[in-house]
C-alpha cells in the first residue's frame, strides 16, 4: 500500500557501484582499485591522529589539506576544493553549476553516475555519442548547452584526449562551466590544469582512490579559478560544513606530501598495465589504448557476458556493463603482476577451450 | 566583472559554523562538544585499522555500523540510515522527503541550518514561531504543510518538549515526513525512537557528535520504517556511494560497543551542566531548562553581546546569535568542572564590575 507521504518523496533510480566481495581469496578487479597499499606515511599519519582531537570538530575549511595540494600543484589554496571522495565533489559541482534550462552535455559512453545526479537535481542533459573508435570529438560540443562534464581518460574506455581537444572544448563554450573529470589522469595522462590560467570556467577533479591508493580514506578535490571554488564553497557549505573527518584530512596531507611513493605505484601499474595489453591481444582480445588503471576489452569471438560470469565463478571479480555499444566490453582493473597472471592464465585455458 | 558562466551557478548563503580556533589554552565552548575524549574503544579502533585495507572502497551499506546502531536500538538494520554527520543525514532527508509545492514548517527559533537546506535545494517553508517561554506548541503544526523538521531538545534553548507533544504533531501529520532532530536526545531527552511502531512518517536523526564525543569522526545516522530509509538510502546513492570512510566505520562501531563508557560521559555533562545552571544563577543569569549539553542564558543587566565579546578576549568562545528575539542570549556548551569554572571565575568578576 502506499502511503500517503510518498507522494512527495524525490524518486531516482540510485547509481550502482561496483560490487564489494569481501574475502582474501578472490582477485578484485572491478571497482579500479590500486593494488599497492597506500603510503606508509598515511598510515603513520592515521595511527598518530591524537585521540583527543577526535572529540573536536574538524576544520570546516580544510585548511591544511588545501595548503598541500595548492603547492603540490602550483595554485592558491583558494583554487582547491576537498571533498568525500571525487563522487562527493562532482556532485556538489552539478549542484552548484548546472542550473541552465540549456542542456548539461556528455558522452554518451561515460561514468555512469553523471545521468543520476542530474536526475537527482532536474538537470537537463543530453547524452552526446562518441565516435565509432569511442572517441570524444570536439566539435560535437558545438551547441547549445547549460554546461560540459567528460572524463579524460574517459571511463569505461580508458581513452585520453590530448589537450588541444581539451581546448577546443573549452574555447567554444566559453559562457558554461566546463568539468574535465581526472580520476584517472595519473596512469598516463596529461592534467589540463594548465589551461586553467586561460579558462576561468574549467574545473578540474580528481581523487585520491585510484592513483593514491586511498579509495578506502574518501578524498577527491577540484581546481579551479578562485571564484569558481568560491561558489563550489558556498553551496558544500550549505550542504554540510564538516565533510572532512581528522583522520581522512591528516591521511590525505601525508599522502600529498610522499610524492615518491605515489610516483612508485603509478609507475608499477603502468608496467603492469602495459604486459597485461600484451597478454591480452595474444588471446584475441582487442581493446582501446588505455591511459588509466583499466583496460576496456573485448574478444574477438567469446561474449563479454560469458566471460565475466566464467571469472566470477572463479572468484576472478572484473566489471561488466549491460548497456547499448558496450555490452560486449570487459572493464579490467590493473591489478598486481601476480593478480593479472591469475587472470591470464585463466582467460588462456578458458579461451583455448571454448 | 561578471562572467557569463555565472549566470547558471546556484547563489546560495552558506551556513555559518561556530569558529574552530586552534590553541591549547583556550576554554572552547562555543560548538557543543563533548569535553570528554572519545571511548578509549574507538582509538584502539582507529589504530587498528588495517593499513593495505585503506586502498580498498568501504562497505558502501555501512552494514556493520548499521547492525551495530540497529541492535543497540532494538530495530532492524534496513531501518538505519548513516551519514556523515547528522547534517549529512538531514541534507540527504531534505532533498529526499522535502519536495511539495507547501511548504515545510520548521520553528523560528531553532538549528540554523535548516533554512539554508530549505534555500540550496529551492523548498517552500514557513517559520513557525515558538510561544513566549520559546516552546514548540503542537497545535501550531495544524497547518497545510509540505513536511515537518524541529529539534529536541530544541537548540539553541535547550529545552525538551516531552513526547505527548511530539505524538500531537505526529498525529495531525500523518501525510507528511516529521523529522525529530535529536543531536541533544542523550543529554536528558527522551528520544522519539519508540513511536516509529505507529509512524511510518516519522524520522529520528541522531549524532556522534555529542554525547559520543566523536565530532571529528563525522557520522550521524537516521532510525525510520524500512520504506522511509530505503527512499533516503535512493537519494545518499544518488549522490555519493562511499560516504563513510573505513576508519570513520570502524571508529563508530567500536564507539557504540562501548555503551558504559557514552553512559558515563553523558552522566558528567550533565552532573555539571546542573552545577553550572546554579552556579549562573546566583551571577543574575536566567535561561530555558536545557535538557543538552549546553545552556541559553540571558544576564538580567549585561547585553549577551558585551558578555560574549569580553570572554572573547579572555580567549573563552561561547556562542552568540545576532537574530532577532535571541540577540540577548549566549549559548554556553557545558565543558569539563574545570573549563565552566574558568567561565563562572570569569563571569564572577566580570559581573561584580559592570
Amino acid at each position: 500500500m502506499k502511503m500517503k507521504w510518498e507522494e512527495n518523496v524525490r524518486r531516482v533510480v540510485p547509481y550502482v557501484p561496483g560490487e564489494q566481495p569481501e574475502g582474501s581469496r578472490l582477485v578484485k578487479l572491478n571497482t579500479n582499485e590500486c593494488p599497492y597499499p597506500a603510503s606508509p606515511r598515511v598510515v603513520e599519519a592515521l595511527r598518530a591522529v591524537e585521540a583527543d582531537s577526535l572529540r573536536l570538530y574538524p576544520d570546516p575549511e580544510t585548511g591544511e589539506l588545501r595548503q598541500v595540494l595548492a603547492d603540490r600543484y602550483r595554485v592558491k589554496k583558494e583554487q582547491v576544493f576537498v571533498g568525500v571522495g571525487s563522487d562527493d565533489v562532482l556532485a556538489n559541482a552539478f549542484l552548484a553549476f548546472f542550473n541552465s534550462e540549456k542542456p548539461l552535455l556528455f558522452p554518451d559512453i561515460t561514468y555512469s553516475f553523471y545521468d543520476v545526479w542530474a536526475e537527482l537535481f532536474g538537470i537537463n542533459y543530453e547524452r552526446v555519442p562518441l565516435n565509432d573508435e569511442l572517441r570524444i570529438v570536439a566539435e560535437d560540443y558545438r551547441r547549445e548547452n547549460g554546461g560540459i562534464i567528460f572524463p579524460n581518460p574517459n571511463a569505461p574506455t580508458g581513452i585520453f584526449e590530448e589537450l588541444s581537444v581539451v581546448r577546443e572544448i573549452l574555447e567554444a563554450n566559453r559562457d558554461v562551466v566546463v568539468i574535465v573529470d581526472e580520476a584517472y589522469v595519473d596512469f598516463g595522462g596529461v592534467s589540463a590544469l594548465p589551461l586553467l590560467e586561460e579558462y576561468d570556467n574549467l574545473l578540474v577533479v580528481q581523487t585520491f582512490s585510484k592513483s593514491r591508493a586511498m579509495a578506502g580514506a574518501r578524498i577527491g578535490f577540484a581546481i579551479g579559478n578562485e571564484k569558481l571554488i568560491g561558489y563550489l564553497n558556498d553551496v558544500k557549505f550549505s550542504f554540510n560544513s564538516y565533510t572532512m573527518s581528522r583522520p581522512a584530512i591528516a591521511m590525505g596531507v601525508a599522502c600529498v606530501k610522499d610524492d615518491a611513493y605515489f610516483r612508485e605505484i603509478v609507475e608499477k601499474v603502468v608496467n603492469t598495465r602495459e604486459r597485461t595489453k600484451a597478454e591480452l591481444r595474444k588471446l584475441g582480445f582487442s581493446f582501446p589504448d588505455s591511459r588509466a588503471n583499466f583496460l576496456f576489452a573485448t574478444h574477438e569471438r567469446i561474449p563479454a557476458k560469458e566471460l565475466f560470469e566464467a571469472c566470477r565463478a572463479e572468484q576472478i571479480y572484473v566489471r561488466y556493463f549491460a548497456k547499448e555499444r558496450i555490452d560486449n566490453y570487459l572493464r579490467i582493473s590493473i591489478g598486481t603482476d601476480e593478480e593479472m597472471d591469475i587472470l591470464l592464465d585463466f582467460l588462456r585455458e578458458y579461451v583455448a577451450n571454448h
